[in-house]
Protein backbone atom coordinates (compact mmCIF):
# COMPACT_ATOMS: atom_id res chain seq x y z
CA UNK A 1 0.00 0.00 0.00
CA UNK A 2 2.78 2.00 0.68
CA UNK A 3 6.25 2.74 -0.74
CA UNK A 4 8.31 4.18 1.95
CA UNK A 5 8.16 6.84 4.34
CA UNK A 6 7.78 10.11 1.80
CA UNK A 7 8.46 12.83 5.19
CA UNK A 8 8.59 13.81 8.53
CA UNK A 9 6.86 16.84 8.82
CA UNK A 10 8.60 19.13 12.00
CA UNK A 11 6.68 22.02 13.62
CA UNK A 12 9.32 24.64 14.01
CA UNK A 13 9.45 28.36 15.57
CA UNK A 14 11.81 29.83 12.97
CA UNK A 15 13.03 28.45 9.47
CA UNK A 16 16.42 29.74 9.81
CA UNK A 17 17.19 28.31 12.84
CA UNK A 18 15.83 24.93 11.95
CA UNK A 19 18.08 25.19 8.97
CA UNK A 20 21.23 25.67 10.99
CA UNK A 21 20.35 22.05 12.46
CA UNK A 22 18.79 20.19 9.48
CA UNK A 23 21.09 21.85 6.44
CA UNK A 24 24.40 22.46 8.41
CA UNK A 25 24.60 20.14 11.12
CA UNK A 26 23.05 17.38 9.51
CA UNK A 27 24.27 18.04 6.19
CA UNK A 28 20.73 17.73 4.34
CA UNK A 29 20.82 19.13 0.72
CA UNK A 30 17.46 21.94 1.03
CA UNK A 31 15.03 20.66 -2.41
CA UNK A 32 12.71 22.62 -1.88
CA UNK A 33 10.95 26.07 -0.51
CA UNK A 34 7.52 27.15 -0.47
CA UNK A 35 5.29 29.53 1.15
CA UNK A 36 2.04 27.28 1.28
CA UNK A 37 -0.68 30.29 1.89
CA UNK A 38 -4.13 28.18 1.83
CA UNK A 39 -2.40 26.24 4.52
CA UNK A 40 -1.15 28.69 6.21
CA UNK A 41 2.84 27.51 6.50
CA UNK A 42 6.26 28.22 5.36
CA UNK A 43 7.61 24.89 4.10
CA UNK A 44 11.12 23.43 3.62
CA UNK A 45 12.15 20.05 2.19
CA UNK A 46 15.08 18.73 3.02
CA UNK A 47 16.53 15.49 0.96
CA UNK A 48 17.28 12.27 3.23
CA UNK A 49 18.31 9.41 0.66
CA UNK A 50 14.98 9.02 -1.00
CA UNK A 51 13.30 10.48 2.31
CA UNK A 52 12.51 13.74 2.92
CA UNK A 53 12.15 16.21 6.34
CA UNK A 54 9.56 18.52 5.71
CA UNK A 55 10.18 21.73 8.01
CA UNK A 56 7.18 23.61 8.96
CA UNK A 57 6.67 27.33 10.06
CA UNK A 58 3.39 28.66 10.64
CA UNK A 59 2.81 32.46 8.55
CA UNK A 60 0.63 32.73 11.81
CA UNK A 61 -0.45 31.87 15.47
CA UNK A 62 -4.37 31.47 13.71
CA UNK A 63 -2.65 28.74 11.33
CA UNK A 64 -2.97 25.23 12.25
CA UNK A 65 0.86 24.81 12.92
CA UNK A 66 0.39 27.75 14.66
CA UNK A 67 -2.05 26.36 16.96
CA UNK A 68 -0.26 23.07 17.38
CA UNK A 69 3.11 25.36 18.85
CA UNK A 70 1.14 27.11 20.77
CA UNK A 71 -0.67 23.77 22.13
CA UNK A 72 2.80 20.80 22.14
CA UNK A 73 5.53 23.16 21.17
CA UNK A 74 8.26 22.47 18.43
CA UNK A 75 8.59 18.86 17.35
CA UNK A 76 7.46 15.97 15.39
CA UNK A 77 4.08 16.80 13.62
CA UNK A 78 3.27 14.43 11.42
CA UNK A 79 4.20 11.80 8.84
CA UNK A 80 3.93 10.85 5.25
CA UNK A 81 3.70 7.39 3.41
CA UNK A 82 4.47 7.77 -0.51
CA UNK A 83 1.86 5.90 -2.32
CA UNK A 84 1.41 5.64 -5.78
CA UNK A 85 -1.72 5.82 -6.56
CA UNK A 86 -3.75 8.36 -4.45
CA UNK A 87 -7.09 7.41 -5.48
CA UNK A 88 -7.06 4.23 -5.02
CA UNK A 89 -5.05 4.58 -1.25
CA UNK A 90 -8.06 6.51 -0.18
CA UNK A 91 -10.50 4.31 -1.63
CA UNK A 92 -8.89 1.32 0.30
CA UNK A 93 -8.09 3.24 3.55
CA UNK A 94 -11.84 3.83 2.98
CA UNK A 95 -12.77 0.76 3.07
CA UNK A 96 -10.73 0.05 6.25
CA UNK A 97 -12.65 1.68 8.34
CA UNK A 98 -10.57 4.89 8.90
CA UNK A 99 -11.65 8.28 9.41
CA UNK A 100 -10.50 10.54 6.74
CA UNK A 101 -9.28 14.42 6.77
CA UNK A 102 -9.35 14.93 2.79
CA UNK A 103 -11.85 12.46 1.18
CA UNK A 104 -10.33 13.43 -1.70
CA UNK A 105 -7.16 14.46 -2.72
CA UNK A 106 -5.38 18.17 -3.03
CA UNK A 107 -2.54 19.81 -4.16
CA UNK A 108 0.21 19.78 -1.65
CA UNK A 109 4.00 20.91 -1.69
CA UNK A 110 6.18 20.77 -5.02
CA UNK A 111 2.89 19.71 -7.02
CA UNK A 112 2.36 16.39 -5.50
CA UNK A 113 -1.41 15.35 -4.49
CA UNK A 114 -1.72 14.67 -0.87
CA UNK A 115 -4.62 13.93 1.70
CA UNK A 116 -4.43 13.39 5.62
CA UNK A 117 -6.10 11.15 7.76
CA UNK A 118 -7.90 11.80 10.84
CA UNK A 119 -5.48 11.38 13.94
CA UNK A 120 -8.52 9.62 15.88
CA UNK A 121 -8.15 6.77 13.58
CA UNK A 122 -4.31 6.55 13.60
CA UNK A 123 -3.02 6.13 16.85
CA UNK A 124 -3.36 9.76 17.21
CA UNK A 125 -0.39 9.89 14.99
CA UNK A 126 -1.01 12.82 12.45
CA UNK A 127 -0.96 10.70 9.13
CA UNK A 128 -0.73 11.70 5.10
CA UNK A 129 -0.29 10.05 1.83
CA UNK A 130 1.42 11.55 -0.71
CA UNK A 131 1.52 10.62 -4.70
CA UNK A 132 4.77 12.96 -5.86
CA UNK A 133 4.74 14.31 -9.66
CA UNK A 134 6.93 12.58 -11.35
CA UNK A 135 10.60 13.03 -11.04
CA UNK A 136 10.53 13.31 -7.06
CA UNK B 1 25.57 11.78 6.52
CA UNK B 2 22.22 10.29 6.97
CA UNK B 3 21.73 7.44 4.12
CA UNK B 4 17.70 7.49 5.06
CA UNK B 5 15.05 7.77 7.62
CA UNK B 6 15.58 4.31 9.33
CA UNK B 7 12.56 4.62 11.25
CA UNK B 8 9.60 6.54 13.17
CA UNK B 9 8.74 5.38 16.70
CA UNK B 10 5.39 5.42 17.63
CA UNK B 11 4.20 5.07 21.33
CA UNK B 12 1.46 3.12 21.78
CA UNK B 13 -0.93 1.87 24.74
CA UNK B 14 -1.44 -1.45 23.14
CA UNK B 15 0.55 -3.30 20.49
CA UNK B 16 -1.73 -5.63 19.77
CA UNK B 17 -4.15 -2.58 18.92
CA UNK B 18 -1.92 -1.17 17.06
CA UNK B 19 -1.18 -3.82 15.01
CA UNK B 20 -4.97 -3.74 13.42
CA UNK B 21 -3.69 -0.42 11.74
CA UNK B 22 -0.16 -0.82 10.83
CA UNK B 23 -0.30 -4.21 9.74
CA UNK B 24 -4.34 -4.75 8.64
CA UNK B 25 -5.45 -1.37 7.49
CA UNK B 26 -1.94 -0.12 6.72
CA UNK B 27 -0.83 -3.58 5.30
CA UNK B 28 2.64 -3.29 6.55
CA UNK B 29 4.37 -6.32 7.15
CA UNK B 30 5.84 -7.18 10.39
CA UNK B 31 9.60 -7.55 10.12
CA UNK B 32 10.26 -8.05 13.75
CA UNK B 33 9.28 -8.36 17.47
CA UNK B 34 11.21 -7.96 20.43
CA UNK B 35 11.15 -7.11 24.03
CA UNK B 36 13.71 -4.63 24.99
CA UNK B 37 13.86 -4.83 28.91
CA UNK B 38 16.64 -2.79 29.11
CA UNK B 39 14.82 0.54 27.54
CA UNK B 40 11.51 -0.89 28.97
CA UNK B 41 9.66 -1.40 25.85
CA UNK B 42 8.36 -4.05 23.60
CA UNK B 43 8.74 -2.98 20.24
CA UNK B 44 7.51 -4.40 16.59
CA UNK B 45 9.35 -2.99 13.46
CA UNK B 46 7.68 -3.00 10.32
CA UNK B 47 8.68 -2.77 6.78
CA UNK B 48 7.83 0.61 4.85
CA UNK B 49 9.53 -0.20 1.73
CA UNK B 50 13.42 0.01 2.91
CA UNK B 51 12.24 2.58 5.88
CA UNK B 52 9.89 1.00 9.09
CA UNK B 53 7.48 1.96 11.80
CA UNK B 54 8.72 0.84 15.07
CA UNK B 55 5.91 0.54 17.27
CA UNK B 56 6.92 1.55 21.50
CA UNK B 57 4.66 -0.40 23.65
CA UNK B 58 5.77 0.46 27.48
CA UNK B 59 6.57 -2.44 29.86
CA UNK B 60 5.52 -0.49 32.66
CA UNK B 61 4.45 2.95 33.66
CA UNK B 62 8.30 3.84 35.38
CA UNK B 63 9.70 3.37 31.79
CA UNK B 64 10.83 5.94 29.48
CA UNK B 65 7.98 5.51 27.11
CA UNK B 66 5.31 5.23 30.15
CA UNK B 67 6.01 8.30 31.16
CA UNK B 68 5.65 9.90 27.81
CA UNK B 69 2.65 8.33 27.40
CA UNK B 70 1.50 9.64 30.63
CA UNK B 71 2.60 13.25 29.65
CA UNK B 72 1.72 13.38 25.88
CA UNK B 73 -0.51 10.34 25.23
CA UNK B 74 0.14 8.25 22.31
CA UNK B 75 1.97 9.37 19.00
CA UNK B 76 4.95 10.44 17.18
CA UNK B 77 7.70 9.28 19.84
CA UNK B 78 11.07 10.09 17.67
CA UNK B 79 12.72 10.08 14.34
CA UNK B 80 15.58 7.62 13.36
CA UNK B 81 18.12 8.18 10.65
CA UNK B 82 20.41 5.21 9.54
CA UNK B 83 24.07 5.68 8.73
CA UNK B 84 26.97 3.35 8.07
CA UNK B 85 29.12 4.58 10.86
CA UNK B 86 27.66 5.69 13.47
CA UNK B 87 31.17 5.96 15.17
CA UNK B 88 32.09 8.85 12.82
CA UNK B 89 28.54 10.35 12.49
CA UNK B 90 28.92 10.64 16.39
CA UNK B 91 31.95 12.33 16.13
CA UNK B 92 30.65 14.94 13.65
CA UNK B 93 27.80 16.02 15.27
CA UNK B 94 29.79 16.19 18.47
CA UNK B 95 31.96 18.53 16.63
CA UNK B 96 29.07 20.30 15.39
CA UNK B 97 28.46 21.23 19.13
CA UNK B 98 25.45 19.12 19.55
CA UNK B 99 24.47 17.21 22.80
CA UNK B 100 24.14 13.80 22.88
CA UNK B 101 22.24 11.58 25.23
CA UNK B 102 24.61 8.10 24.50
CA UNK B 103 28.30 9.43 23.17
CA UNK B 104 28.94 6.29 22.57
CA UNK B 105 26.96 3.47 20.82
CA UNK B 106 24.73 0.62 22.41
CA UNK B 107 23.39 -2.27 21.31
CA UNK B 108 19.71 -1.63 20.43
CA UNK B 109 16.73 -3.13 18.55
CA UNK B 110 17.60 -5.92 16.23
CA UNK B 111 21.45 -5.86 17.14
CA UNK B 112 21.79 -2.97 15.41
CA UNK B 113 23.97 -0.23 16.90
CA UNK B 114 21.75 3.06 18.16
CA UNK B 115 22.81 6.44 19.91
CA UNK B 116 20.23 9.29 20.83
CA UNK B 117 20.66 12.63 20.17
CA UNK B 118 19.07 14.90 23.02
CA UNK B 119 16.19 16.92 21.73
CA UNK B 120 17.32 19.96 23.39
CA UNK B 121 20.17 20.56 20.60
CA UNK B 122 17.52 19.12 17.80
CA UNK B 123 14.47 21.16 17.85
CA UNK B 124 12.57 19.26 21.06
CA UNK B 125 12.60 16.09 18.05
CA UNK B 126 14.03 13.41 19.74
CA UNK B 127 16.60 11.83 17.07
CA UNK B 128 18.26 8.77 17.27
CA UNK B 129 21.07 7.60 14.25
CA UNK B 130 21.27 4.25 13.69
CA UNK B 131 23.70 1.50 11.94
CA UNK B 132 21.87 -1.43 11.17
CA UNK B 133 23.47 -5.38 11.09
CA UNK B 134 23.76 -6.70 7.94
CA UNK B 135 21.17 -7.31 5.77
CA UNK B 136 19.03 -4.74 7.10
Amino acid sequence: MFNRIDHIGVAVEDIEEALLLYRDAFQMDVAHREIVEEQGVEAVLLDVGENHVELLAPLGPDTPVGKFLAKRGPGLHHVAYQVSDIDATLEALKAAGLPLIDERPRVGIRGSLVAFLHPKGSGAVLTEIVQPVEGH
